[in-house]
C-alpha cells in the first residue's frame, strides 16, 4: 500500500501568477517514483494562519508526510515555521544545531569574502527557530535549513522555496524517510497514442480495460488540434514488485490497443514524458 | 476590497508529476490582474470524493469564486460535475441547452468528415448532465461545454483542463464577471533587482518599507547563484483605482532602493516577467 503524501507550496508569489510551480511538479514527480503517492497539492500565501489551517487540514486527511515548501528564509514574510508551530500548537525555539548550520554557512560567506565578520541578527537566527521537536535538515546548497518532524503519526518535513536547495535537501534528507515508507512499492507508467478515433468513442473502451486490468490506471489526454485529433492513453500502476507492475501495465497496453484499433484507430509508442501543455514564456 | 477566488485543479496527471500545471498559472496571472485575489490553490485527483470535499472545503472559507479545471470531458475519470453535485448535494440532469452545444459540435465534426452520423452516447451525453440550476458556458475550441451555478452566495465556475479550451471560455464567459464583481479595483506590480547585499541584510529593509507603505506587498526572491547572489524585489498592490496604485508601488519602490543603496547594494530595474525557476525539460 503506497504512502500518501501532501504537498503544501507556501508563497504570494503562485498565486499572484508570477511563479510557475514547477517545485510541486519536480515533487510529485519524485515522489511518485518513489511508489508514494501525492494525495494533494496546496498552494497558500505567506501567511500564518493560511499555512496553519492547511497543515491541520492534511493532518485531519490522515495523510503520511506533509512535505511544505517555502517560508524558511530570513524575511518577515517566510513564516512556514511560525505557521507550522500553530498548526501543532508547539512553540518555536532556537535549535542549537540549526543554529549551529546558519553560523556556519555565514562563517564560509565571511572566508569568501562577501561579508566582514558573522554576526547572527535576528532575521539570521529566525532561520534556526523551530518548532518544539523538530530537526533541522542540512542545506548544501543555501542557507536556511529545512526542518523534519513527527506528529500524531504523520512525518511533517518543511524544504526552502529555492529550487536547488529544495531538490538538494530532498534528495539528501528525505528520499530515504520516503524509500524506507514505500518499502518495495515501485511506479510504473506508459504511454501510447490514436488517431483516427474521437475521445468520446474510446470512453466505453477504456472501461472495459479498465474493468479486465483493476490495478491498472488509464487515463486518456486528448492533444493535436481540432482538426487532427490525437489522444494519448497513460497507463501506470503501484506494486510491490516492478517486474509486477511491469506486466500489469504491459497487459492492459495490449488489450487497449486491441480495443482501439478495433474501433478504426491508429496506435504508435509514445516516450512517456512531462506534459508540458503549453510553452511559458 | 478585492474579490477572492479559489482554484480547485483536478487531474491525477498534475499528482504524479506528468503534468505542469501550467493552467493554473495562467489563471492566478489573470484573475490577479483582473483585481481579484486568489486565495488558495489545489489540486486534487479524479475522484468524486476529493473533488467535493474540496469544493465544500473552499465553500467554508467563505470565497467569492471557485474555479475547477479539468474532468469535464465523455471519460469515465472526468468527474467534476459529480463531485460538484455531491459537494452542493444537488442532482445531476440532463441540461437541455448543454446538450444542444454537444450535439452541435458533434453535427460539426460530422460535417468536417471526421464521423459517419451524429449519435448521442452515454459518454456525449454525460458531458450535458449538468447539476441542477447549472448554466452550460458555451466551448468555442473543444467539446465539453464549461459550467456555472450561484451557491450560497459564491460562484462557481467549472472549466476544461485543455489549456486552449479553458482560457477561451475563460475569456468568454468568466472574465466579465470578475471585471463586474472587481469594480475598478485594480492590480500593479513591478521588480527592481539588487547585488551586493545578502537576502538576510535586507529582511530588516523591508521590513521598514511595509511599515511606511502599508498597502503594499514586498517580497524578495533570491535568484542568482551562492557566488554571485542577486535578490528581486517584487512590490505589487491592489487598488481602487489605477493611478494610485501606480503611486503607492513607486513611493515603496524609491524608499526601498535608498534603503538598500544605503547598506551598499546596487539596483537595477528588471522587467517584471513570470518567474520561471527553471526550464521543464
Amino acid at each position: 500500500m503506497a504512502r500518501s503524501v501532501e504537498i503544501i507550496c507556501i508563497g504570494t508569489e503562485l498565486l499572484i501568477g508570477k511563479t510557475l510551480n514547477t517545485n510541486a511538479h519536480w515533487l510529485a514527480k519524485r515522489i511518485t517514483s518513489l511508489g508514494s503517492k501525492v494525495a494533494r497539492i496546496t498552494v497558500v500565501e505567506d501567511d500564518v494562519d493560511e499555512i496553519a489551517s492547511s497543515v491541520k487540514e492534511a493532518m485531519r486527511r490522515k495523510t503520511h508526510f506533509i512535505i511544505t515548501v517555502g517560508g524558511l528564509g530570513p524575511t518577515f514574510d517566510d513564516k512556514t515555521l511560525e505557521g507550522l508551530a500553530k498548526a501543532l500548537e508547539c512553540k518555536l525555539e532556537i535549535n542549537n544545531e540549526a543554529l549551529n548550520m546558519v553560523e556556519e554557512k555565514y562563517r564560509k560567506y565571511m572566508e569568501e569574502g562577501r561579508m566582514e565578520k558573522v554576526e547572527l541578527t535576528p532575521p539570521r537566527v529566525k532561520m534556526a527557530r523551530l518548532p518544539q521537536g523538530a530537526k533541522p535538515l542540512f542545506n548544501p546548497v543555501g542557507t536556511a535549513p529545512g526542518v523534519v518532524m513527527e506528529h500524531e503519526g504523520a512525518t511533517i518535513v518543511a524544504l526552502p522555496g529555492v529550487p536547488s536547495e529544495m531538490k538538494a535537501i530532498f534528495e539528501e534528507a528525505v528520499l530515504p524517510l520516503l524509500k524506507e515508507a514505500a518499502g518495495d512499492v515501485t511506479f510504473f507508467e506508459t504511454s501510447i497514442e490514436a488517431t483516427g478515433v474521437m475521445e468520446s468513442e474510446i470512453a466505453p473502451l477504456i472501461d472495459e480495460a479498465m474493468h479486465d486490468n483493476p490495478y491498472v490506471y488509464v487515463k486518456s489526454h486528448p492533444k493535436g488540434s481540432e482538426r487532427v485529433p490525437r489522444i494519448e492513453f497513460h497507463l501506470s500502476t503501484t506494486a510491490e514488485d516492478s517486474s509486477v507492475a511491469r506486466n500489469r501495465v504491459s497487459k492492459a497496453l495490449v488489450q487497449l490497443s486491441e480495443l482501439i484499433q478495433g474501433k478504426g484507430g491508429k496506435i504508435k509508442p509514445v516516450k512517456t514524458e512531462d506534459d508540458i501543455v503549453e510553452k511559458p514564456k
